[in-house]
């Protein structure tokens, strides 16, 4: 199999360094859907990498039909931006902007494309709309007044996934169990992945990868289907957050790069058959996906497991003010208000009033 | 006059300490509309403290007929956020949000709670949708889940805010002239402050403190005419930009105290007659404020002054490349594509692509 | 057993809030030596709150024979800042100097006062001594071009801890097991505390606390000991390195707890015996306590696990570099040069070059 | 006249790029002393980039007699690491350490190394010396354990600096006016820069660039004039500071680029006389400049003119605390407790009680 290495420029530092991906390219016999992934757009998220490492090395034994693009590393000004020991790599340090709601949101009036183009086939139709979402990309980032930093990066990383079938995005939470972010008309791919939870997401455009890559096409889908025509979601975009940020585990990428390739048996991009993890699978909807803020500031201790169910009334945090020794609001058991399962929490023990301290999934039901 | 002092608790630090506001009360007559007026929620943005203190001091001998409230230092966490020798102070660190896009955007479906409220007449109406905003952010603020910290802060300072009739929010621009965010329903108000440079702004909220302030009174009065009544927008709310931040200087803060002096003294809120200053003033659409982004990385000189009208193709920055000396490329000069007049730029003299070095006003027109 | 709490001011910040620290006094017979112990210096270093929380919670139940001084949460500056998810605690956020850094070197010549003094008994000696190093903290701090937000804060605490005869300062490591910090001239200290590795450390001032409590009393020892006079190091002063930073324990924390309480009923500061944790535990100099820095970027797989004993040879750290995927570079093993035991490792799983990776033991010995 | 280019590796990033620095090298006949300027150490201090740029510009029409070396941009970690609108570039991100602390401090014994090597005359006795120096630099970053982020840089520069006779690194103040760091042996130079205000430091390393330079050749004049011989300090280093930090002036820089060319010329380095500018300029020791630190908590007014001679008693800042209106203490003008010269001031206009406001000359004479 032949691997092609690209390098794509996506940025330039004050002093003068090129901030560029490395893309690789992975050829299929072109017969089945093609594929992008990339990993690490926030900073700290570095464990997808290691997950590409590993999918990668085992792509190397499997007949591919369809292509498949592979982008870690997908955001270097954020994977270099440390404060302090840690990695300040969720939102651009200038303006607060996180990486991940940068993405274009396509202006298209889809209903009025739709009604200009119903008389393509219906991969005539595909072909034409993949090219509309690419140029508007390219459209966006040719501006005599500029875009800024994210912009070239998220619609530079765009244009690439456009080309795609299926879209993978690899991110982790802060101290997170795994879970899954899949659009709510591809439930089925919930099961393949190794990965437990699952949220169940609409079709709405909040600024990150997946959307930005679904939403066109699931809107499209519906206006063809208001005109009674059943052209199905031609894209798939998937987030996998791949447990905590700050922590490289190549044994555990394997696991996950061994998940993605059942989803991309099942999907019909390799030839062989790859079954998934046998697990106990869960999902929430994504309105029922809850945070729960500090009440009062103090010192954290997390008590909530992630990933283990809890009841309502159950102990989430001790919350530990030594400034308040002898009061008898030293120490304050916070109660999670409502049964469900804690995905993550906060990555810092110490924290100010309102801090998010977790998100839990309520009403979770069995897949 | 009695002048009282209120301490309002908006937040508590990890370590215990509780982040109050002092937010100073002068007593009116009852006869003229109430005041509020907040500064610094952008942690850089000092000057407005400094606005608030002459205009203070001003007021002592001054008769007032309405309530004025007055809240400097209105965000103490971005106030005391330094990183390095600046203030770290436009978003929150932990989550990159700006503080001034933390207010809270009503979800009441105000053309149904007209129909609900249409037999009232026009001071009940008034008062019932006030009582209902107001009743809206403690709503927002005592929930099981929690809010997060800007959020605290936000909802905390537009409770105060929806109490009263005038809303003014004092920030700076990084490098700046002075301008100011007038909703398009008052375009007068512009003719008032110490300002040559006026935004109109549509009714479309953004989460800043003056949209949060008037879109729900400005899509009241659309709905009520609507319906034939001539309620009219019964809350102004105004943003002024006073020159840059990390910036006191008592003087030129005298100077604004008078400006607002004057749209009080305008709007009934002083009994006393207060001129405007004397100045040339001039006026922009909000979608015709235009960013400049740095179309390469580099060291910056910004040869276009705010404040002063340029031409297409005068020279807004120049750009050095110490890297690329001897190439041809080590400086470059980047032009203004349109005509129009620089407003703020960027703080720093060294940027990444895609920096936003200038705002410019295109289209302006004089008022 | 009388509690009694006091507020030492020891800051103010930008907006006007008071910095505060909770000092905590358990009073003694007067028969025992007096100790000080504080906590979170490095704003991230929280498990010591904990373990002073538990300290005081047993103490209750004991007999004091010296008086006990507890001050949690010591740095409330360096807790309260936050940089994304994580506390940036350990350097103030305007000078990048280390809070750890800050102490008083005095500047006293010691031979010389103790040729002024000589004819002192020694429990004079002592006191005159203490009150010398004492009035040198208070007049740093009355200076009429004033002192810097550290000196502040870390001479206010060194002034509270000159009053005693035995100072712990609890810090704890990015990635830490649990160590300590010894000076030479009491070995047998680290016998007594729930920590298994001990450094032991020469007689040198660096800007620790640990150093600023003992540095004089040593050397005073050592030049009364040339004078043939045998007064011994009348000061004990030790730095607990409690695990890692961003860490609420409460059960390890008593188990702390009890290992301090241990070594306090082995000074006499308890009436009771408490005997120490069954445990191996080992030794290191200074010296011999060496730290691993990346010779080259990327992503980190930390493989050698602290507290475990490690050969020359051993892989500390896998180092993957998916922008070399393919050739030959993409992961490299890196080696410990030395037998030794890595004590802690950074904390973030991505690195530039030359960040230090681990600190290690070498030459370590058994207690 | 050839001038070369070349790219010295001094880093590498998280993500893998590699960072390096440009290095431009103007040949000379070889008969004048050779030379190796450097800027922009600290990140935020661009302006010497611009100086360097006029100076190659103008050193295009000179007849070089020596050799320099010319290192823009020469710590672009620094330069690249923004946070918030400005450049964190002061100190290393992660461990706060400031990028000018981190020359090597020689360790070598010099007297012994004199003694061993005095037999050789005066060209190869400085030969010797300079590939001694070098020669540490090498082994510190060739160690088995690594080096840090900022020793890689340093020293990585310092081997460069050791093979020059003349040694400028061209800094800037926060808000500063110009002035200069020049050695005690070496007063005249001060007469020669585009530069009012000089101060004059000892033989003591404190870790800056031009004391890594110049203090082993000082200390082996002084070992050699106690033996009699009078060698001379070999070595040439100063440090200009070229006004205020994020500030690019084209203009500025080729006076200032002038006044370097004056220096230049006087030291014989090229053949035309070059005269500095006519300008009072004034002294001060190192002993006498003083740190003047806030008091108290506020928002700053600087009063206090850099560069302008002020008198004991003076308002050099009003404090404005808004939180105390009402109470008397709402504006305190904080007075210059020395007769001095105001030299640089804090950047923000906000400070932490601590924070220090001003740099002050005392004892200032003319030169």
């Amino acid at each position: 199999m032949r691997v092609e290495k690209q390098e794509v420029k996506v940025g330039e530092l004050a002093a003068g360094q090129a901030l560029s991906l490395p893309v690789y390219r992975f050829h299929g016999k072109g017969k089945g859907p093609s594929v992008y992934i990339q990993a690490n757009v926030h900073g700290a998220e570095v464990q997808g990498n290691a997950v590409i490492y590993q999918l990668m090395k085992l792509l190397e034994h499997y007949e591919l039909l369809g292509d498949i693009s592979l982008v870690p590393l997908a955001n270097p000004l954020g994977i270099n931006q440390k404060s302090g020991e840690f990695t300040l790599g969720r939102f651009d340090p200038i303006t607060g902007v996180n990486w991940n709601r940068e993405y274009l949101n396509h202006s298209l009036d889809i209903a009025a494309w739709y009604a200009a183009h119903s008389e393509l086939d219906d991969d005539s139709l595909v072909a034409a709309f993949r090219t509309e979402l690419i140029a508007a990309c390219e459209r966006k980032l040719d501006n005599v007044w500029g875009v800024t930093t994210g912009q070239w990066l998220a619609t530079s990383l765009q244009a690439m996934a456009h080309r795609s079938d299926i879209v993978l995005d690899l991110h982790t939470g802060p101290k997170s169990c795994k879970h899954l972010y899949c659009p709510e008309y591809e439930r089925e791919a919930a099961q393949y992945f190794s990965i437990p939870y699952t949220l169940f997401i609409p079709n709405s455009f909040g600024g990150a990868m997946d959307e930005a890559a679904f939403v066109p096409w699931w809107t499209l889908a519906e206006v063809a289907a208001a005109h009674g025509r059943e052209l199905g979601v031609r894209v798939s975009a998937l987030t996998l957050e791949l447990g905590s940020q700050e922590r490289i585990d190549l044994a555990d990428a394997l696991n996950d790069a061994e998940g993605i390739l059942a989803y991309l048996s099942y999907r019909g991009v390799i030839a062989e058959k790859v079954l998934p993890k046998p697990m106990k699978r869960f999902g929430c909807l994504l309105k029922d996906y809850r945070k729960f803020h500090a009440p009062k500031a103090g010192m954290v201790e997390y008590v909530g497991k992630v990933g283990q169910p809890m009841k309502a009334g159950d102990v989430l945090v001790n919350l530990l003010r030594l400034d308040l020794y002898g009061t008898g609001e030293e120490l304050t058991a916070l109660k999670l208000p409502e049964d469900g399962v804690p995905i993550l929490h906060f990555a810092s023990a110490s924290v100010h009033q309102g801090t998010e301290l977790y998100k839990v999934m309520t009403k979770v039901f069995a897949l």
